[in-house]
């Protein structure tokens, strides 16, 4: 059952959601003058608490502001611009390497940086203290079991609440289906050694998370990128062409929230994909590692709700929303289940033990539910803080992503800015970002940057956004 | 400093060892009576109570026995001889993979069944409260950095201590150099991964550990089997005719203990291996898993104390020491470490962390090397007590090992025996064994055995050898 706290919480957070909804479907637009709270309270059927807790809510995340004497206005929001559909060359490379990612992670260990380029949840943000309990709980009371191995398909408690959490994707994974890994890493790096060889055509998103396409690469497979729309995620119609002209292997997507784009497949969309390689008995390795942290009001479902061949081999982890260190991650890989199984044993043997049975414990009894609203809040609140900032500071003519979920923002400048060069002057003002070419297996996004948005709003990341402005600035002239 | 309890167990220790050394040797015979305690006293020059202590330890590990107001007595030791020289097949081969595998570990986990198949630690013989309590204190003080990601090349504290005691294995490896792993199967896959291309072929012991051989096979490797004595290990003339005729990418062997054999590579072996090696700049993956249970008096170096060209690339782990269900091990990969550590990101991203800190702590400070005293001595007593079992137990025409170091038994048994069928029946009365075609890529050792003797000794195991051996007796009719 849940404290009447948390019920409370939620219903100020549907008032501030259907507020909000209106803002962002334009009609409320900015500067419209909000109703008053007492009007809010009986329109809403509500009290003039909640109704006050709800307008709070939208101060936070920057949609509204209150103006003395006044009342509640709609604020004027970033008018930047989004960056466009992607237009990668259409052929399939094997990349090449790049030493700025292992820079990039780098700098993110480094306490003097501001670690804008990784995309790591602030532990601030995190369940620590509770976490580390109910870890050292579980070793008291498992003993020997806990220092035992842990044998694929891994851990059976964190099967089942993997299963169980299933249904709110629109779907129900059997807990039998699910492989524990060490991290997401590892349960894509299965997927794909699954279902491709070497010289393998691999269909991503452009852009698409570096690691992702260092992965691919070091499995000597090709990296075909297909267009990608900064709202709508791969392009259905682009996908299709590329199907056409290329023998593709695998396609991986993250239909939920791309990183670096924040974008949200729509339905349709997933429903086009899923079909389109169906046809071709293409499997779909899906990403699913920021599904928990949409901004929105509803948990989007998974392309993998839509399967019905058990090709769409779905991957996730706790890395993101729980603890990054536990290393903990999963992937339910269909037809393609026992491979996966196997490939577990040569690649690592088994998952620690403990990691997995505190994370069990965790989403069973530990309230990951309510961690995880309050997580969205605060990185739904820092990305819209981040945006404004960037509005603010950043030269003429530069774009940003509307992301729906995850915490990272995507960043088109201008084109005489040469991103690889801000990095470095950025890095030795100690500010740390990840250059646009990162995501790209054939170097495009020269002018853009992905910015993280993982640690609170503060003074700091404030004036390290200020002077990421000013030094894009000088690079245009 | 030790405490004077530690440096008693040293001196009672080296008077056994002593003893048993005349014994291996032939000095003393089975049946021989040996010193009165007031003479060893005098001739060792220690205590009557150092003196009993060393007895009573030979007479555990099965050495000697007591016989009533007679004295002491060498026992009558296993007279089964042992096997001889592999001698596989000379052709690199694609293996297959094989179901039995999965079966044994299944097994390994069900606890109605014996387990002398999977060769895992007994969990009675590991410090679990103590590195659990460490685990817990850690994750309380660490706090938000344990809950961190911990980047390639991982934990600095343990590669700090790994470095320190490498100064045991006859080198001292740069901390720099150590890459923390999920467990060591995860090093020897990257090491793999580093130094050869799918197609490729990868010389390694025969017969040798089922986990490597599908390891390589995973990764689209071609197997070679090298002749290995079940004394000295891989046999340096065969290798060096393997090397004349194919191009072998990568060489992997366990110098120090072989898994299943026992055997120790002489240091006259491992020189003639690395030159060999070396002079076709052929790079030597060592796994030295099991180099801390020696048997003996010393603990072994490892081959790569003698490499002068950055091409003996050394994996180990604590999983068979310490904690298998944390999973941690490492590889320090000589000239090729910047490519593993770059495979490290792409394929699991980094280790679990707070793992690695409790093992790091204990380490430092927990007794562990007075832990591996304690364990080897456990290992060498059971593996003792196991052989005289299997001697008793086991039809006319077995072969046994004498493993140096480890806690396993490689059985030959006649030649009708198939040990596929003996394993199905073993199975059918709840013993798990491990059969012999499980440690070739060509299913060679048909008739052979791989019993574990992780467990601490009971009524119960030796049940399960007496009836495995009238398993065995009723295939030969």
């Amino acid at each position: 059952m849940e404290s009447p706290d948390e019920t409370d919480g939620l219903l100020y957070e549907q008032v501030a959601e259907k507020i909000g909804g209106l803002i962002r479907d334009g009609v409320l637009r900015p500067g419209d003058r909000l109703p008053s709270l007492r009007r809010t309270s009986l329109q809403q059927d509500v009290s003039l608490t909640t109704a006050a807790q709800a307008y709070i809510t939208l101060e936070n995340t920057g949609l509204i502001e209150a103006r003395p004497k006044s009342g509640f206005f709609v604020r004027f929001q970033s008018m930047l611009p989004e960056p466009g559909l992607s237009r990668p060359s259409a052929s399939a490379v094997l990349s090449g390497s790049s030493d700025i990612v292992s820079r990039v992670f780098t700098a993110a260990m480094n306490p003097k940086i501001i670690p804008l380029g990784a995309a790591y949840p602030g532990a601030d943000l995190l369940p620590v203290k509770k976490l580390h309990r109910t870890l050292a709980a579980i070793s008291r009371s498992a003993g020997k079991s806990a220092i035992s191995y842990d044998m694929p398909p891994g851990c059976e408690p964190l099967r089942r609440e993997i299963a169980r959490r299933s249904l709110d994707w629109g779907t129900t994974l059997p807990m039998d289906e699910i492989v524990t890994t060490c991290g997401g890493m590892e349960a894509i790096v299965l997927c794909l050694r699954a279902v491709t060889r070497p010289g393998d055509v691999v269909a991503v998103e452009s852009p698409t998370y570096f690691g992702i396409l260092q992965a691919i690469e070091s499995l000597g497979l090709k990296i075909l990128e297909i267009p990608t729309h900064p709202r709508d995620g791969m392009d259905p119609d682009a996908l299709e062409k590329a199907l056409k002209a290329h023998k593709v292997a695998a396609c991986l997507a993250m239909p939920n929230f791309n990183n670096p784009l924040g974008s949200l497949m729509p339905e349709a969309g997933k429903e086009r994909i899923v079909s389109m390689l169906a046809k071709k008995e293409i499997p779909l390795i899906e990403d699913d590692l920021n599904g928990d942290l949409y901004h929105g009001n509803e948990r989007p479902h998974v392309a993998r709700a839509l399967d019905k061949k058990g090709l769409v081999m779905l991957c996730s982890s706790f890395s993101k929303t729980l603890a990054p260190g536990y290393r903990v991650g999963w992937a339910a890989a269909g037809r393609f289940h026992e491979k996966v199984k196997k490939l577990k044993f040569t690649n690592t043997l088994a998952t620690a033990t403990l990691p997995q049975l505190a994370i069990a414990e965790f989403l069973k009894n530990g309230g990951y539910d309510h961690h995880l609203r309050s997580l969205r809040r605060m990185y739904a609140s820092q990305v819209q803080r981040m945006s404004r900032a960037v509005a603010e500071h950043f030269p003429a003519g530069t774009r940003i992503t509307r992301p729906a979920g995850g915490f990272v923002l995507w960043i088109e400048l201008p084109k005489q800015v040469d991103s690889l060069n801000l990095h470095d002057r950025a890095l030795a003002q100690n500010i740390s970002i990840a250059p646009g070419p990162m995501f790209s297996a054939k170097n495009h996004f020269r002018n853009f940057v992905r910015i993280s948005c993982g640690n609170p709003w503060s003074g700091r990341i404030e004036q390290s956004i200020a002077t990421l402005g000013s030094l894009a600035a000088k690079l245009i002239k």
